[in-house]
């Protein structure tokens, strides 16, 4: 077997067998493939595309060349959910504990944030004494106690992903959906995941911008599952406008307890109970559409209908936030510490960004939310930046709502001069008030949803 | 300037500015862009092309990465040709010497041959004492003596281009139009090329078998060249036969010296003077075509017809045979030994291959007869193989020729037995014979060409 005729045969549109697929990726990561080579078959990839099948098989190769974690058989099925990523996406944390209340065991590992998008582990680490990451044994453990676990990738999952992955940052070949498909599952399959939910984001705060693309990549995740013979639900979302209220990393913690804590036991601060709170309502419809999907893999409700009543019922009653709670002090942190930042610990300077004009907001872009965010420090442009746990934005007002000249629109925390009027300036552009009023409800944020359950 | 950004460029179908191209090409041979980004680069261009001004931009960057041959002033234009390469091609070794004969300088830089297509270089080297590598001085003060030299390329001449060929051989990215016109014509052009003819061969033998891609390989080249100022005549010639009657080296040189020496001085061993070989009719008339377009682009005759006629009468007056005496001698090698070996020198064993039937010749498949070629040595499957010089075949009969059962259709020379079996069987499976007659005569080679010239 040559590397050079699976290129050429890739390139000319043919099909790899596993064989060859293996051959490549084994000899990728022990050197006697060298990175142009792989580089060439990423870019023939991009062009050429993969069948399910093929990502199937290297999905499979990908999580061959690490370790995978094994969960105790008695608790499955393991569900896990994975976002594409978005701005204000806090939905991991309230959807963990909820699905964990509901009777599913969810093994859950994250990433950090990258760009514009937030990330749930450096969300995680916001809480006082919180460890976001994990031996895989520890892990095991916290699943088998709380119902679900947290954690960042382990450098022994699947380190053909973060080596191809380097490689595709590098050769403009990240925007590729069978190589994209294939990243995800491994690490998701490789973690213990029986099944997944997938949130596709989909607009301008989103890695795909149209519901083209973000169906193509839903297809090919519930596609390539299939092919592993592991169910994958894939929901495309809207992601135009920040998530709920909050873009930042404590903050967005805070936030997620206050969906979790209504209306038993509000958080400080807040007078309108989360689940009357009109800015809250896509981040709740959001987080209980994927949850009831991943009660209904796990096997725990008939139906989506009757998944999505009972993850009502176990969000009203407290028993998510006991979960949540519970999974604090699991991994090390301290609850107590955590609720007594609520409503009072954000970052020194802040600032208010005021309505210029009367009319309806048509539009907060997310993605210069994002932005304004890693300004801030909530997000990092590479890697190996650090981000800050205190700083954000508050969104006092969403799309569709009617505002006079001089309403605040939203307020913005920082640690410094300069991050503060730098991410002022961008967020204050975020927004789009028409004065002519236009549309006041942007109705639901679910746009679609692919599966191949019976 | 981000390389990546370069390739996202690329990937999305974009056009890159001189100003890029340099800053790949630069950091390519300067070890600041890696290879894996390099290569990726290759295979978005195999997918998305390159516009003429960015493929004449790359040809200039390839041009500038080395040295360039510099020809005395007075003896301008100077004028080359180039094969894309085939079977029993020896069109240079008569063209040189003829357009030499017309008034044309013309310095040749050859190549070897790989795969199945023969090489100009591994042929002279079969003359006794030819000397077929020169340094660019001695290269340069042939032209000037004798009208035309023929060398190998210099290392110093286009580096990028060697360096760029051993990535792209290795990354299925060979068969790209732009990147072999940019091959090419840095070549021609380094070398001291003013203008240059393209014979853009295509059929089974070819490196394009079909038209449609040798046209469009002819009209990149044609148009690159006119955005460098360059003027490139490329004539689209049939390669689905061999060319003319012997394949092999020294066998090529003799054939060559046969044409050339006709009808005044004929070359032992051959009766029919080379002009009268219906089986030489394909070579003669693709080397007096191309001939042709030299001596309109060196401005030595007003028209191809015009120079049609002077190319056959420097032909058949013996100065084009005196040219390449002129050249041999002066680059080292021996008329003498060189004519002694005439109709004599073969390899020691031998075997005819005789028609199984009645009927008329329709194919004589130039692959597998070159690949028969590869089986004796006369070219070799791999860069660092060595060529036998006096191996090969001589087809006695060529297509549209009528056969009986038995009639000898060609011989097959060898230096061992597994060598002879290996290609015989091969150069056996070579022909189709028709018994019901069909197609007699198939006409000229020269299928279509272009130009831009007024």
């Amino acid at each position: 077997m040559r590397a050079s005729e699976i290129l050429s045969h890739k390139r000319d549109g043919g099909t790899l067998s596993a064989e060859q697929l293996r051959f490549l990726i084994r000899g990728y990561l022990d050197g006697s493939i060298p990175e142009y080579q792989v580089s060439a078959w990423l870019m023939a990839v991009y062009f050429q595309g993969m069948t399910d099948e093929e990502t199937g098989e290297l999905t499979r190769e990908m999580i061959a060349s690490g370790d995978s974690i094994v969960l105790d058989r008695a608790a499955r099925p393991y569900i896990d959910k994975h976002s594409t990523g978005g701005v204000g996406d806090k939905v991991s944390l309230i959807l963990a504990p909820l699905a964990a209340a509901c009777g599913v065991s969810v093994p859950m590992m994250s990433g950090r944030a990258l760009g514009h998008t937030g990330g749930t582990l450096d969300k995680l680490d916001a809480i006082p004494g919180y460890r976001s990451v994990l031996d895989p044994e520890r892990f095991a453990a916290v699943v088998a106690e709380v119902g679900f676990a947290m954690t960042g990738q382990s450098e022994r999952i699947v380190p053909a992903d973060r080596k191809l992955y380097a490689l595709r940052d590098v050769t403009a070949t990240v925007e590729s959906i069978p190589l994209i498909t294939a990243s995800i599952l491994s690490k998701k399959f490789a973690e213990g995941a029986d099944a997944l939910v997938m949130d596709v984001k989909c607009g301008r705060g989103a890695f795909m911008k149209t519901p083209t693309d973000a169906r193509a990549l839903a297809e090919s995740l519930v596609r390539t599952g299939a092919s592993l013979e592991r169910n994958v639900v894939a929901v495309l979302t809207r992601m135009d406008e920040p998530l709920g209220a909050m873009v930042g990393n404590f903050l967005e913690v805070e936030e997620s307890c206050r969906v979790l804590a209504a209306p038993e036991r509000p958080v400080a601060g807040f007078e309108i109970p989360a689940l009357d709170d009109p800015r809250l309502a896509d981040l709740i419809e959001v987080t209980l559409h994927l949850t009831a999907w991943m009660i209904v893999l796990a096997g725990k409700a008939p139906d989506h209908n009757a998944a999505l009543s009972l993850a009502r019922e176990r969000l009203i009653d407290g028993s998510a936030y006991r979960a949540f709670c519970a999974n604090v002090e699991a991994q090390g942190g301290s609850v107590g510490e955590l609720e007594a930042g609520f409503g009072t610990r954000r970052a020194p300077l802040s600032e208010e960004i005021n309505a210029t004009a009367d009319g309806v907001i048509t539009e907060i872009d997310a993605y210069r939310m994002g932005m304004a965010g890693v300004d801030l420090g909530v997000g990092r442009n590479r890697a190996e930046d650090d981000v800050e746990p205190d700083v954000g934005i508050e969104l006092f007002a969403k799309c569709g709502e009617r505002v006079s000249a001089g309403t605040p629109l939203c307020r913005v925390y920082a640690v410094s001069e300069a991050a503060l009027s730098a991410a002022c300036e961008r967020a204050a552009q975020a927004y789009v008030i028409e004065q002519d009023g236009g549309v006041v409800s942007l109705g639901s944020r679910i746009i679609e949803e692919l599966h191949e359950l019976e």
